[in-house]
């Protein structure tokens, strides 16, 4: 009989295929004294030397097979490796209590990941994932085992583990991995976003699904839903198969729409554009048909390394993306970092409400070289395409004026030098602090262009921390009060004959688009996976239209009543998820 | 020649009078090796026992002759001392390293105190004052030393001391202690709020005054400048005295006002009202002829002791508030911790943003009972005077709506026991989060009133955390936003008709008095001491002619401009500090 799990539906789609079980291998650990601590030191050693050489392999193989954006998660590894805090306590316990490696290794990772997870930062969080991907190959060296490596997969399979760690996902072939399940996992792990932009269909979080399925047993993974089926019937095979070539055909549908641009029933034209983190991000965002990079989140470029990146490989990074995009838009937003995301070689203040202290602008204009160096790499790169330069977490008039001031005086140096610069750059700025949205009239009048943020947004109007559970409900994208701030703003840019996108996770929910669209924004930035959805919803609907529900959702007294509104008066569009 | 030290003017007024050095005892401890563990413990043990009585003669005299309110310093201490988690690490360090007592209370109180200072929290940093406070003690018993008493002093004097603790500070005797001028502190640490709140004029932050300072030398104290002149000549003297007359003069003027209702030159009448945050605080409400409270902090009778205060403590409380007010208003605030006030015996999350997560009401209606107890004791005080409920932190109106349901289900219960209730008691709410600033309109149909608490509001509004140095100059009060969304919410109350206040820093501030007055207040609360100048202030100004200012200041670019504005619309007001 089938047998049905529940789990978190992590990316949408079906497959259908027999099960891998990416099983890790045994590695109880017990604690034995050891006489001779230099000699168990030495065993260490050997076998983080073999890890390096492994590591090093991999990600040349990474490297050329699938670009640098996944070789760096193997550079990423090979830090931590060589990360004299995270060695030299293992090192200090074998020989001061004469402990055996596997055991210092064991605990001394389990300190750090417990540490970074508990942080509930994405970014920590990310680091607890590399310490325990790379914990994994040291003592698989230390005990003489081997690891499962997905790079042996050479059939149609799905695969089944307790969870797949940064260095799996990197080396999945698209061609024979159809699907994943995982046990562990929530719809922001790093398994579930690395499905999404695989587009590889994933359910997540399943608790049990490893102990209940065999190895090559048929099973079926509805990446919509969140279910995994273990052992379906013929008539569930051809059911879901019926689904599989629906969702395929209204995939299909939405490729249509890949080199249409969006115009909406009564021919309002809006930009539909992508959410970038590396330049590796723009094949999905042309083969979904992007009309414009809307963000462009350059702080990737300065993580998992131990030192800035020099402005030549920011030039690079930005020349690429403006060059891939052939003269589209490119916002390039200037370094988000602080908050929730740290940099380990800038040793930064911690802060008790990181949320509400020194992050983004704020940070720049405070490290005024570290800035300088991006702007030049910006004014470097923007011949190269169509560059609009945005900062991030304004809050006054004042600090847009600095940080443009800064803007022109390295363009001014620039052109001394004989550099050529782009003449017709726009500069913005994010709308994700409350106090810049109600003052958007005044900004209006300086600013080329306004992006509202919305993860922000709503975190400040509402007060509630986007990452604390314990208040999640009243993070409220729907509350009347954030569709007033976006109207706001809309209106004071418009009043200026400026234009407004939003980049936060609102412009690509299904739900929020009618909305979006009602209170007038000229461009919506989403991850490249929702483009096409988002273009075939926004055909569907009518500007003229959209605007008097908007009128009407403003007035309403709570979250939950939008919600129900909106949910209900666009029910007959098609569903996406 | 006369010296003069500068420092921060932490309470206004003038002193002239000797200088009565107040001098810790050279406590330089060194590490000794103890063979007998055992034995070292005991002499530890003998230390805290003597300690405490100290501690209880002294609270027992605080009592009777200070107030509860001074005495429950003294309750706070005999805390610290019995708090295994402080004592526990000390006794561990002698038994287990065989060192002095003394160096194992030194070494543990400053491991404590760093870790409390450390967190950028008022409350903590208290916590971290106590602990200071009663390792003196210890030490003072453990090495035989004599602490110098303030009480001792019966001659007219200004104390110079590096610090002042909470003990020192509740025992001074007004009628002796002239001023007082510490090397140490800002205007918010403990010995300036205190100074305040005693009406002694006072100068923190002078660094080295206790370095220059001689036992009986003249000195001067200027808590307007922030000046300490040392050996002032002859004509010094007499020019001071002049300025200490004019001072006295300025405050008999609004001494006069102390029985007035405050009307504006156009016949405007504005309440002014007072924050409290225990019972004992009304006699200063009251002299300084307050209309009204505008904010009682309640969180204070959770604070300080270890366990939660019982229905009759907290009918007790409200009701002596309620009656000492004779009929006027009192606006009794339910709980509000979480955020930066933390109650050790709530076991309350930790988290990564605290003024970001689960406080005020949205940890009250996550600890029902809790809030059901104060809602309670509050229906059982308000027959004996006229008592309004005000919620904090609402961001939403279903918010609200379950904490007003909670109140009436109680009101309910308690009328059915036959219970006599205020029937005409007033509800209302905190607007503190941008989210309720705009959706005023919406709430204004169903609250009684709103008072405005900038302290957050413009914290949330800037997204800047207002204890946060990094950040500082982001939290404007007089930034436009903060303007519009004042002047929001009291289009949208008056509309229904219904009152607002405020009971931010902000209400007091003289600079914002006139914008106050021209956006529509109905009420400003504040501390005692500002009540008085606020009312001579209001006397001064004309709501019609505050409107037009308060209209353009709201259309300004910046907080600086607007600073500006009123600083100089408003510059021939009397000077006020």
């Amino acid at each position: 009989m089938t047998r049905i799990v529940e789990g978190i539906a992590a990316s949408a789609g079906i497959a259908i295929a027999k099960a891998f079980i990416l099983k890790v291998p045994d590695f109880a650990i017990e604690k034995r004294n050891v006489e001779n601590g230099e000699q168990e030191a030495d065993r260490l050693i050997a076998a983080l030397e073999k890890t390096k050489r492994e590591l090093e392999a991999i990600k040349k193989q990474a490297q050329a097979e699938l670009g640098e954006d996944k070789a760096n998660i193997f550079a990423a590894h090979l830090l931590v490796l060589e990360d004299p805090e995270f060695i030299g306590p293992i090192q200090d316990k074998i020989r001061n209590e004469h402990v055996n490696a596997e055991y210092a290794v064991r605990e001394t990772a389990d300190m750090f990941i417990a540490l970074f997870e508990q942080m509930d930062n994405e970014y920590m969080k990310e680091r607890a994932a590399d310490i325990r991907d790379v914990t994994r190959r040291i003592l698989a060296r230390l005990l003489g085992v081997t690891l499962a490596d997905v790079r042996t997969i050479a059939e149609e399979v799905i695969i089944v583990a307790e969870d797949l760690t940064p260095s799996d996902t990197a080396q999945l072939d698209r061609r024979y991995v159809k699907g994943f399940t995982t046990d562990i996992g929530g719809r922001t792990s790093h398994s579930a976003i690395m499905a999404r932009s695989l587009e590889i269909p994933a359910v997540v979080g399943t608790k049990h699904a490893t102990e209940m399925i065999e190895q090559d047993s048929w099973i079926i993974i509805d990446g919509m839903e969140g279910k995994v089926l273990i052992h379906p019937t013929e008539q569930e095979i051809q059911e879901y198969k019926e689904r599989q070539a629906g969702y395929e055909a209204q995939r299909a549908g939405w490729a249509k729409l890949a080199h249409e641009a969006t115009v909406t029933k009564d021919g309002a034209h809006i930009e539909v554009a992508a959410n970038i983190g590396t330049p590796d991000d723009i094949a999905s965002v042309l083969s979904n048909g992007a009309e414009g990079v809307g963000l462009y989140r350059t702080e990737f470029l300065y993580m998992g390394r131990d030192q800035l990146p020099t402005e030549e490989e920011q030039v690079d990074a930005y020349k690429t993306v403006l060059e891939r995009m052939e003269g589209k838009p490119v916002v390039i937003r200037t370094l988000d970092i602080g908050g929730d995301k740290e940099l380990s070689y800038l040793s930064l203040p911690k802060e008790l409400n990181p949320f509400l202290g020194l992050r983004a602008i704020r940070l720049c204009l405070d490290m005024e070289e570290v800035f300088r160096t991006q702007l030049r790499a910006l004014l470097k790169a923007s011949p190269f395409g169509n560059l609009k330069i945005m900062f991030p977490m304004i809050a006054t008039l004042d600090e847009f004026r600095q940080a443009k001031r800064l803007l022109l005086s390295e363009k001014e140096k620039l052109e001394a030098e004989g550099v050529t610069v782009s003449s017709d750059l726009e500069v913005g700025i994010m709308v994700e602090i409350p106090a810049a949205a109600l003052l958007a009239d005044v900004l209006a009048k300086e600013v080329d262009f306004f992006s509202i943020g919305t993860n922000d947004l709503i975190q400040y109007t509402m007060a509630a921390d986007r990452m604390n559970e314990k208040v999640a409900h009243l993070y409220q994208p729907y509350h009347p009060a954030i569709l007033r701030l976006v109207n706001m703003v809309v209106q004071a840019a418009h009043k200026e004959g400026k234009w407004v996108g939003m980049c936060g996770e609102m412009a690509g929910e299904p739900a929020a688009i009618p909305l979006l669209l009602g209170l007038g924004l000229d461009e919506l930035s989403m991850s490249a996976s929702s483009i096409l959805p988002a273009r075939s919803r926004l055909k569907q609907l009518s500007k003229t239209e959209a605007r008097a529900h908007a009128e009407k959702a403003m007035k309403m007294e709570s979250a939950e009543e939008v919600f129900r509104y909106v949910s209900e008066t666009f029910r007959t569009l098609e569903t996406m998820k």
